[in-house]
Formats: structure tokens, sequence, C-alpha cells
């Protein structure tokens, strides 16, 4: 496992500099913050932080009365008491630069997430390999759940990753489905990821925080709004190989994540649905794009898959065993040489708890070590080359 | 109108000979017989009829059982007796070079129909320069049907001609659709157009030969067999300026028809289903490939009403007034100069019946001299400048 930094009490360090910065950013600057980004790009998070404190030189760019309202929140911004806040929480705080900070999140340019705070045991730079977001309408129709449960549980089973808002309706089944598969998921809020949101997906959420990730731009307590609600979908479309759009009314946030997603050159794909149903009408207007249509996992993983960087098991283990954290070291040894194995046998064989056993068996997945096999693991062919703990398959 | 030649006593002239050496060729060669079209279009259609008959040279690249096969035919082929027989059914035999025969089905190269039978008043050639093809499985659902029947009605509503292949299900209630919101439609039949089938839609087809046209390759009295109805789908895809497939189960006919669109350049659409429908299937297969996605007819005409060539109404009205049919010209000054008019209207100003009316106006449309406003019929802008009936609109 990657043990984040303990960003509890901040040293005098560079790193810890930053990341205290770029902790007391998120609490300052709004997700997606374009000019804000590229003030970082060009002066460092550190001296960008620093000119908010003392407000005396506006930075380029920026309104007096912006610059009020920035230095209104920064003067109430506490950094060093949200990373405590967080550590206790469970919570880690991740920044560009980390080993856990995902790579695909740099292809936002200026809006790229200033940080991100994290909870679940899993890496979520691993985990990003190898994921889909599956987006929807909240008020889905039975359909709509139908087919966010069957894809994720499909995904799941493939040993992908599923990415969503953690929101009612197509979220919230798409999550579900995941978990009921023994799969992984990943929510994405727009609010501090201490504070489910909404209310009746506390514990779903939470749920999903222990077999999964929870991830989010804002600060611990931080509330959504329309405005962050909208610009972490671009968070959960640079996150992923693709986005698949299950049902969506014309003018559906869930289309802004499609949008952003083509935009990034990821994969964009919708589920059709009946030309009557105004919650697939959105959709339709996506598949008369760009968008492929996908009516199932084995049809998404076909396309999302054939990114070959994203699809390392068709290559063969990426990293080379020595380098894999002492964590996944542990389930790939706990792995049988020439069968499948259960979750609950290679949790135990590893010495450590299913959740865990699951979350290292996803990320050794993204580096082609393992693959899901019906309803458990076992090694790659490449792998058991690499690891010559089975005869060469020629 | 455009008159048919009387087909009923071939005179000596080359025309006459060659339409009743096609009348026999319909009787003795399968539609879409490739080695058959190259045989007419290297030696003609006579000297191929009277080779036939002879038996004593068999023509190139055919099997000495084959060669037995066509010659039995050909022994009991009657052609004069075809031809007579279909003149009392008020059925006409049109052959490439006749007026009315359509430019399109030339695409089809020697798959091209050797002539074909027609019941109905309108010109084929004038409707099928405006018209598109609703198909979809026999055994469709309701939403399979409603679609089909909305988007008949949308088409008709627009001035374009819905052509279809008589079927149960999608077939008949495309026709259906059309027929109900006073527009124009085509049956394409895999049999002799005096024999309607299925027994079950006599009614229907003779409703559309009231209304519009029944078309088919197959002479009097001929039935149809599976690979008849195959070859059906190969014309209904020329004649149209595209396919759209409404239902379609994995490997439906209606998937062939929308291949051979696509292999003419023609547009090819799919509607939507839920992915769960097995219905949708094939359609979904579709539109995972080239086909487009429509989900009404005003997507349907965006997309055929793009190519200039079928939509002379953006260009003007490509044929002058004075080479119109007597019939079209009657019921072209039957048209009021400043406003719309109904069908009845029309048709007591002209001196006509409503069913022939109505089949001017669609061939007027085709030509661009007349546009479908609302539920009645009103001249086009370039119209009423190349008439002299209006002011210059500017």
């Amino acid at each position: 496992m990657s043990t984040p930094d303990s960003p509890g009490d901040p040293g005098p360090d560079d790193a810890d500099s930053d990341r205290l910065a770029r902790a007391f950013l998120t609490r300052v600057l709004e997700p997606g913050d374009e000019t804000g980004g590229r003030w970082i790009r060009e002066h460092g998070a550190r001296t960008v932080a620093r000119r908010l404190r003392s407000g005396k030189e506006p930075l380029p760019g920026v309104s007096t009365r912006r610059w009020a309202g920035l230095r209104a929140r920064a003067a109430r911004a506490d950094p060093a008491h949200d990373l405590t806040l967080a550590d206790t929480a469970g919570v880690r705080f991740v920044i560009p630069g980390d080993t856990e900070w995902p790579g695909p999140l740099d292809d936002l340019g200026d809006t790229r997430p200033t940080g991100l705070w994290i909870r679940g045991r899993p890496s979520l730079r691993m985990w990003a390999l190898r994921s889909v977001a599956l987006v929807g309408a909240r008020a889905c129709t039975d359909y709509g759940a139908h087919m966010a449960a069957t894809l994720a549980a499909g995904l799941a089973e493939r040993g992908w990753v599923v990415v969503s808002g953690g929101a009612y309706g197509i979220d919230g089944a798409a999550h579900r489905g995941a978990l009921a598969a023994g799969g992984a998921t990943t929510a994405v809020l727009a609010c501090g990821v201490d504070r489910p949101y909404p209310a009746g997906h506390t514990q779903l959420i939470n749920r999903i925080a222990e077999q999964g990730l929870v991830v989010g731009e804002l600060p611990p307590g931080d509330h959504p709004t329309q405005s962050r609600f909208i610009q972490r979908n671009r968070v959960i479309a640079a996150l992923t190989a693709g986005t698949v759009v299950i049902e969506a009314a014309h003018r559906s946030g869930s289309l802004v994540t499609a949008r952003a997603a083509q935009r990034l050159g990821r994969h964009t794909m919708g589920v059709p649905g009946p030309a009557t149903s105004a919650l697939s009408a959105g959709v339709h207007e996506l598949l008369r794009g760009e968008a492929v249509l996908v009516t199932d996992a084995a049809e998404i993983v076909e396309l999302v898959g054939a990114m070959g960087e994203l699809a390392p098991e068709r290559h063969g283990p990426v990293l080379p065993r020595d380098l894999l954290a002492p964590g996944a070291r542990r389930v790939l040894a706990a792995l049988p040489a020439r069968r499948p194995a259960a979750l609950p046998e290679i949790a135990r064989e590893g010495g450590t708890s299913e959740d865990d056993a699951l979350a290292r068996l996803y990320e050794l997945g993204a580096l082609g070590y393992v693959e899901r096999h019906d309803d458990g693991w076992k090694l790659t062919r490449q792998a058991m080359v690499t690891l010559r703990t089975g005869p060469n398959p020629g």
C-alpha cells in the first residue's frame, strides 16, 4: 500500500509547504477556477496562497470585487486544521507530484484540481488506470436503474472500476451494481468527502469508502453547490478511460460530463432507450454526435480496453514486482499459481481484510498482474511468466 | 399524368419487343439474378429471351442443370398473356428507358430489376425522388408499431413518400401511418402485385394501390419465396433516399435492406429502443456501425433532405411547367396563388379525384412546385416566381 504522507503537521520542507498551500487553496478557490489554475502554474501554489493571505498585491486578471471575495475566504481558511481534521476522519489529501496523483487529471490543464481529498484504501492512481464512468439522471426510470446496475456489475466482473457521482438514480444504481458484484467503485463528490451528499446516500457512500474510494476537490465539511456539481463532472470525465451516459434528458448534467470526456479525448458512450422517453432524449442527442452506442459491459470494455496504456494486461505487468507497495506484494503472493481463487481465500492467505485485498487486486489488475475470473481472481499469463511461478505458456 | 404505353398488344417495333422480352424474363429469371442481368446488359433482353426460348445455345457461365431449369420456365412463360392480364387488372409494366422508370434503380447494376409491375396512379419515378423506406420486424412490439406509425405520419406531413414492404408489423404500421396522415405510400412486394401478400393485408394493399403505389418485380400471380423477400429488400433500398430500421432482431431481413442501402450510398438510419429488447438488438448493431440514430421525422428529413438532387424544393422547380404531364398541370393550376388549400378543394378545382390529386401533388412536390403545409398544400416560393403567379418574394 502506498502510505500517504501524514498531512497533520506540515513542516518547513517544500513538499509539505506545497501541500499546506494547496489545502488552503481548495478552501479559497472554487473547483475548476481556470484563472486560479493559471496563477498556480505561473507562480506556484505557495506564492498564490501567500498573496491571497497578505492581500497586498492583487494577482493579475482579477477584479477588485472578486479579489475581495477571495481575500474574505482566505481570512477564514485554516489549512493546518483542515488537514488535521481530515487525518482524524481517515481522509488524505493528495496533490500533483504525489505517487497517488492520477496523471490523467493533468489533461485538465489550468482547471486541474488543486488537490484531491480521498477516503478509502486503494490507490486512486492505480484504480484510475482501469476505470469507466457511468453517469445519468437522478430521476431515472426503472429501465435506467436496471441498465446502470447491470453494466456496473459487468464492468466489475471484468476487473474495471466503476466511477460515478454518488447521486440518486443512475449514480446510485451504478455504485450498488459494482459493490453487489464484489467489484470496485469510486464516488467523486461535489462536497467534502467527510460529508456525504445526498444525506439519503450516507450509508452507501460510507460503504463505498470502506470497499472503494470517495474522492472530491472540496475540503472537509464543505457543501455542494450547482456550480460544484457541474465542475465535479470534469473530474469524473478526466479520471476515467471513458464515460457512459445511461439516461439523461436534454440539458442534463450528465451530458456535461460526456462532452468534457469528448474534449479530453476519452471514449464517450451512450445507452439507448425508447425514442419516446424524455429521459433518453439527451443520450440520443449524444449518440447522433460522436458518442458510441453501447448495450452491455462487453461493448464498453471492447472500446475502452482498446486504449493500449489503459489495458496493460495485454502487454504484461508494467511495474516490476519489487516496486509494488508491500500490501500489494503480499496479496500477489497470496494468489495460487495455477488456479483462480476467491476473495476470502486471498485475504486470508495475504493476512489482510477482504476490503484491503480487493483494493490491492484492482491495483494489481490495473498493472497487468491479475485478472478477474468468474467470481474469483487469477494471475495473468504474462504475470506467471514474469513471476516465474508457472511454466512458460509459449 | 404520364400515361404508360399499352402493353396489351406488342407490335413489331423495338420498344414493344423489348417490353415483351422483359415481361418474359420476369417470369423466367429470379429477382436479383446477377448472371441474368449481365446477359441482358451484354446481349440485350430480346436476344436473351430468344436464346432461352430456343434453348439451342446456352448462355455463358451457366451450368447444364440451371440452363434446363430456366428452359423449363421459359417453355411455360406467356408474356403476351401476362401483359394482357396485367392490363385488365390495372397493372402496368415499366422497363428501363420508360419515362416512369426510376433512375436510382440503375445503381443496382446487373441486379437491376428487369422490369417493374406497378399498380396505382402516381409516377413511380417522381415519387421515388422524395421517398424514405421504413422497415422492421414483422413481430414488432407496440413501441415499434407506434414509432413506425408516428414517423410515417411525420414524413407524410413533410411531403415525403413512405416506402415499405407491405408485411405485418412495422411495414403495415408505416403504410397505415402515412395513409392516416393523408400522405403517400408505396408497397414493394415480393410477389405479383395483383396477388397481395400476406393475405391478411389484402385490404391494406388494395388501399395502397388506390391511394399510392404497389410495385414488384414478379409477374401477375407469382408467389413470394424466402429468396424473393430478400431480393425485394434491395429494390426498397435502391428506390429510396434512405432506409430507417425501426425494430429488428439480430440477423433480421430489415438489416439486409439497411446494408443494401449502405452499399448503394443511401442514408441508413435506426430508431433506438431499450437495450434489453431483443427486437432492438439488430438496430443497435446497425447504430454501432455507420447508421445514424433518429428519433423523429424531422431528424430523418434533415438527413435525406440534405441530398441536393433529392430535395429540389431548395433550388426551385427542376422541370418547366410545359413539360409536366397534363394531369399534373391541371392540379398545379388548381392551387391558389397565395394560400394553402386542402386536398378536397384542390381535387374539385382540378376536376379530378382526391386520390389522383394526391398522386399529382406528391409528384409536384418531388419537382419542387408544391409543399405540404399543415393539413393542406401550397405553392413553393420558387414555384410562385417561376409561374409568375405571385409577387417576386425577393
